[in-house]
């Protein structure tokens, strides 16, 4: 088992070397150093032979000049140049080195890749990621080894989903989605062709790092399967490990060996170990997106009793379907619910999908919210808003959902176009779990019953 | 089987009376009397006892008043009063009949459904939609009898997707998200509680409906399903029907029941008849739009040999796991493609998915769909496009995809934030079929091969 603590320098080093750094705009060497002297100031330090100033600050011939005791070594040089700038790394005690240039076993540099093994296995002090890979970013720090085009994408905020990623592309995705979020991201990681530091190391990591609460993780193949067994078992116990898993079959896992050097194998093998190590086994990046989002803004269920509210019977009944269809159950509310809700919705059928009918108002989803949110045999609640044809006016949100306040899990779905997806902004900054599809919330909730449900037996087999 | 040339008065009427047309303004009354002014000037007549004028048209007592034969009347009045309204339009010989008005089985007032009934049964020359329905909208007459809030909701353009839906809620959906989109609507009609006209009837119309090339469906339950299956099995020869089926297992079927009175049986003998039938079974409202999307835009694929192009490894290979799961291959190019690509793409390994690597330029996409279309050996091709880590910029994208003409089966996919929207949303004014997931686009491709493999075997058996 890896020291996890080690790779603590990859994402709060005190100082970095930035080998390569660039006076070319534009370009990977100079963006990683620009990032870097934003997160380090001072304390980022250019090395590269052929400049005497890079970008304001003195450079380095090499990291053997500079006096400091280096944390961070990011390479960003040809791939020729990186077993020597490697061995001068261990040479100085460098902790972390970050090897972001490509050009090793994904391209069928099979001599070079060995090359950079031997040196790793003979100094086990110094941890390594990459080959191929664009680092880390660190949502506390700021450290950011990426060179993603800032005038393409948008970054999130920080939060409190960490990312783990075989593939830079995949990760630069995921940022970009969560920055149109309510939500934010502590870690950002990609580990390129994992000759050192792989994914089960950085899963351990982040079960022992406080601000992540929730690991997702895009994986080609498992480095060490045992090990990853081992350490995404433990961790599950702690925190929520969600995956996605690229190559499933044997035609697209040949894709997978020219794309990270890793073998993908059989997707029946994975399943069985991402289900017995409580890991939640995602369909696609939309599913992953969405149950990021929903395990990082709610509460797990308690069990898998859903409630749904709606002012669509259609519409209420689709999810309904989905409901049973991804495991869980429609909820029976008490007598006492079913009583006062009687009593305060005249007119309306106290049932599941309970349907306040087209023309129903703020008013009526509040009461119905209320006394659904009391119901303790009521484990999830949907609220279903179809704006299009209802009397519900923008203003109404506020009076119909009251500043979120940490309860039962609970998401807000509705369908349509612009004027929708305004009221769904605004749901979502009340602090609301939205979802714009009856079925891709039902697929995240079905997770997190799951997931819930696996912790449960976990802890009776104690 | 019902005489489908009769439905013609409801989308196509000369003239029509709203029985219940108001001066109310946000009142269903005014709203549908507005429409239908708009849609048929002097030829809508206001029909309320109440008033002299009805926003500034004479309004007569009754429809016996009214010297013009009728096409359709629109009934908006209580239910209690709608047989007897009834009862005036068959007198009068009103061709068809579209009955607003709730309060009838779905609330339990089975007495007044009985009556109307009867009316029917004993007057087959006049034709009824609903009660309890939203009626009609037709893009190529405007004719309108919905009333859904034009502030809270777009309309879509004219296009050639008609939809068929039980539940009006649904229809208002459908009708906002695709106004979002670059295709449009042809036909809506929400039939309610289908007293006569059923979905059937109006399946049978589409079909023979030349402006119709997609027919798109909401189901709880068949009123007839001998019926059903005999009119969907002939439609699908001539054009795809997509359905979406509320109320699939024994829970949810209940509520349906409440919601417009027809009982939803059970999931697993629709989906048999669904398939028997050549009905493209979709599983969510998501689903639904964007495989009616998909057909609306794109012609049949030829078979499901698909060649993925991307600039992102992972992002190509997640791609390539759905096109798998949804029963379609991995195409193979020809030699000649190969050989071919192998000289004017040098670097780029041919392979499928054919990652042109993170720095591909428009050029290099270029090359490479030229070369994918020409191949016999590829029936369907899907572009990946990642802006985030790309030098492609806004303008290359009219370098890389020439406004589109009429080919083979194609989609473009992108995932992101804002950027990457706006670049899709560019996209798809070029004429392309563009996803925002990788998922979502294989489940539509996968339909689309099924209904095309449908399509063979029957004319096979011929």
């Amino acid at each position: 088992m890896s020291d996890w603590k080690s790779l603590e320098y990859f994402f709060k080093p005190k100082n970095a070397a930035i080998i390569g750094a660039s006076n070319t705009e534009g370009s990977v060497g100079f963006t990683i150093f620009k990032n870097m002297k934003l997160a380090l100031g001072k304390n980022a330090y250019p090395v590269n032979p052929n400049h005497e100033i890079v970008q304001g600050a003195k450079a380095f011939k090499s990291i053997k000049e500079i006096s400091d005791q280096i944390d961070l070594a990011v390479i960003v040089t040809p791939s020729k140049t990186v077993p020597n700038i490697l061995r001068e790394c261990v040479e100085v005690n460098v902790k972390a080195v970050i090897i972001v240039s490509a050009g090793f076993s994904e391209t069928g540099e099979q001599e070079l890749t060995n090359e950079l093994k031997k040196i790793i296995s003979e100094n086990p002090q110094t941890r390594v990621m990459g080959p191929n890979c664009v680092g880390v970013k660190c949502f506390e720090t700021n450290v950011d080894t990426t060179f993603f085009a800032q005038d393409r994408m948008s970054i999130p905020k920080k939060g409190s989903l960490s990312f783990i990623s075989q593939s830079g592309a995949l990760g630069s995705m995921i940022l970009d989605w969560v920055s149109k979020e309510e939500f934010g991201i502590s870690k950002f990681a990609s580990y390129g062709n994992a000759i050192d530091i792989d994914e089960s190391d950085l899963i351990e990591y982040l079960c022992n790092d406080k601000d992540t609460k929730v690991i997702t993780l895009y994986l080609e193949g498992a480095k060490d399967g045992k090990k990853f067994f081992e350490v995404a078992k433990k961790t599950t116990l702690k925190k929520p490990i969600l995956i996605l898993k690229g190559g499933k079959y044997d035609s697209t896992s040949q894709a997978t060996a020219s794309h990270t050097g890793s073998m993908a194998g059989s997707a029946k093998v994975y399943e069985a170990v991402f289900r017995q190590a409580g890991i939640i086994n995602t369909d696609g990046m939309q599913d992953l997106f969405n149950t990021a989002k929903l395990l990082e803004k709610e509460k797990l269920p308690k069990g898998k009793r859903v409630q749904i509210i709606t002012n669509g019977g259609g519409f209420g009944i689709i999810m309904a379907d989905h409901i049973i269809h991804r495991g869980m159950e429609l909820a029976q509310p008490s007598r006492k619910t079913i009583e006062e809700l009687e009593k305060e919705l005249p007119g309306i059928k106290i049932s599941n999908p309970l349907d306040l009918l087209g023309d129903a108002d703020a008013q009526r989803y509040r009461i119905a919210i209320k006394k659904c949110l009391e119901d303790k045999n009521i484990d999830i609640l949907v609220i279903m808003c179809l704006f299009t044809l209802s009397p519900l006016k923008p203003d109404d949100i506020d009076k119909m959902l009251k500043k979120r306040r940490p309860s039962k899990t609970m998401v807000v779905i509705a369908v349509g176009g612009e004027y929708t997806e305004k009221r769904l902004e605004k749901i979502e900054k009340l602090g609301y779990t939205t979802f714009d599809y009856p079925n891709t919330a039902a697929k995240s909730l079905g997770h997190a019953c799951w997931y819930a449900d696996y912790l449960k037996r976990k802890k009776a087999e104690k």
